[in-house]
């Protein structure tokens, strides 16, 4: 079983080789060169049993653990630049483990262009990761922005990890490929960073989705002091066909997942055409679905007939409910 | 039982009034204003079965996690400005308990003029608390930079830690006022970041000692390449009899313990009269115990007869040794 000193250097041999300008992992803190900007920094806790469902490897946990902050990055349009992590490891965590663990974050390295700077050990009772992320950016984009007659976007479907999550847990039957889709979206969370960040000068609020879609509008609704009128809900793919086959509710898997890491925002009217160019620029889609009324703190589906209130739910970690 | 809204509205009314420049906590990500020179940030963690022991009140252990991040910037001569926390807490958590952690995390923010920026909140199965630190210093002290010559120093005593938990732990006896110091050294620690950065224009090399102070003896003797002769210990008043009275091995005490927060590093020694006059305009003192030499990766403690090897002990997490 390796201890805290081989760990450190299990993970830095896979993920952590700093740029010029960094200190050297190991060093008691880490030094990040600075760019121009203000200062954006980020915490993100996984913790295995809420975070880690059946069939996620170490290797995609680590993975999903800086997935997390890139998120909200991507949402606020800032670049982020490198990460720091907090491990709390099992007693008897396996050198295997450990292994997989660096080449996750050696994943998320490549993937998202950020650099593993700096870290710490720790024993604990069940997996815990913690990702400290930071980056510079001249503006962020706010949740605070939106304004009545803005158009309510977003940057994917929603729908597949509540899904995914019933499957990989053997609660649910589903066709090949809606598992397929679901399951990845639960064990390879991938928030469109690109997207994000081409869309950023274009968004006058917006936020990620991590604790599901309606929770993300009402958010929204709250710290921009407008209302919301949806005039579709962006169902992933198959949805409705796998709530049909488990007697599921499609809205409910569509409005109340969480864990979409999908960019939700607001877009000036006159600007909607910019930001749909720079989204497929960027290889992703802007779907609008509704738009931002006076209203304050309403939100309602108006899709066909009478209009139907969508309420504030979500995830919302301790709660009883 | 509050959930994670209301332990953050509970949190942020008793602690993370944040300062002008810097976003409100709430957003998805947490903005600092830019200082000058390089950023440097740090990640520790601590978890509830190894870092808080019977007898720490959920206030203490918060203001010790932040104390955990602010001795390793005292020791690299860097202000912190700024810190996040990510909170995992069992489900059965208390509002007290919530309260308890904001007013350890604002004796923290008094104690070293540090603000808390942002943060996470999950449901863990034992209390863990990430803090993530972020300062700005033009100049890092790093723990290669000791030669051969350079006084090896300490600003405070060694002993009281590992003597004050086992008092605390109910495994040991001792004098009242050994006992009062020794488990205050462990319920409230306190890094002397005034002392270090007063210091460290004068210090070579240096680091904290949170995982002993041989072990850190050890790392900047491996890290500078050089070897340490100690000519005395810095022992807490009282440790001898302490250890006496139970038993104990009383250079183990001081050290292997770990937890100290005290500054170990090095001085030129044209520099001392300056470094021991900064040290103790800073509320602080300069212990000097030995001096580093060419003999790279030996450290000897020589006080009277023949000199006896200090072994590479202290606490790696996850060792099973």
């Amino acid at each position: 079983m390796p201890d805290e000193i081989g760990i450190i250097e299990s993970i830095v041999s896979l993920a952590g080789k700093v740029p010029r300008g960094y200190a050297k992992i190991g060093d008691d803190v880490a030094v990040v060169r600075p760019r121009k900007g203000k200062l954006v920094v980020k915490v993100d806790m996984l913790v295995e049993h809420t975070d880690v469902p059946i069939g996620m490897t170490y290797r995609q946990a680590a993975r999903k653990s800086v997935a997390m902050c890139v998120s909200d990055f991507a949402a606020k349009g800032v670049k982020p630049d490198s990460f720091m992590v907090s491990l709390g490891l099992r007693k008897g965590v396996t050198q295997e483990q450990v292994e997989q663990l660096g080449l996750g974050f050696h994943d998320a390295e490549r993937e998202w262009g950020v650099s593993l700077v700096g870290g710490d050990t720790n024993e604990a009772q069940e997996l815990v990761i913690d990702c400290a992320m930071v980056g510079f950016g001249e503006r962020m984009v706010s949740r605070a922005g939106a304004s009545a007659g803005d158009a309510l976007v977003v940057t994917g479907p929603f729908g597949y990890p509540p899904s995914g999550l019933k499957i990989l847990t053997g609660g649910a039957v589903s066709q090949a490929k809606f598992a397929s889709a679901a399951k990845d979206s639960v064990l390879k969370p991938t928030p469109s960073l690109g997207v994000g960040l081409a869309l950023a000068p274009f968004l006058t609020a917006s936020m990620d989705s991590s604790d599901g879609l309606a929770r993300s509008i009402h958010t929204l609704a709250r710290e921009s002091d407008v209302g919301f009128e949806l005039s579709s809900l962006p169902r992933a793919e198959g949805v409705e066909e796998f709530a049909q086959m488990n007697g599921l509710d499609p809205q409910s898997l569509v409005l109340d997942g969480g864990e979409e890491y999908i960019v939700v925002g607001t877009v000036r009217q006159s600007k909607m055409r910019q930001a749909r160019e720079a989204a497929r620029k960027a290889g992703g889609e802007l779907i609008e679905i509704g738009r931002a009324t006076s209203k304050k703190g309403e939100v309602l589906l108006r899709s066909g007939g009478k209009p139907v209130r969508i309420r504030d739910a979500g995830w919302t970690h301790l709660s009883s409910g």
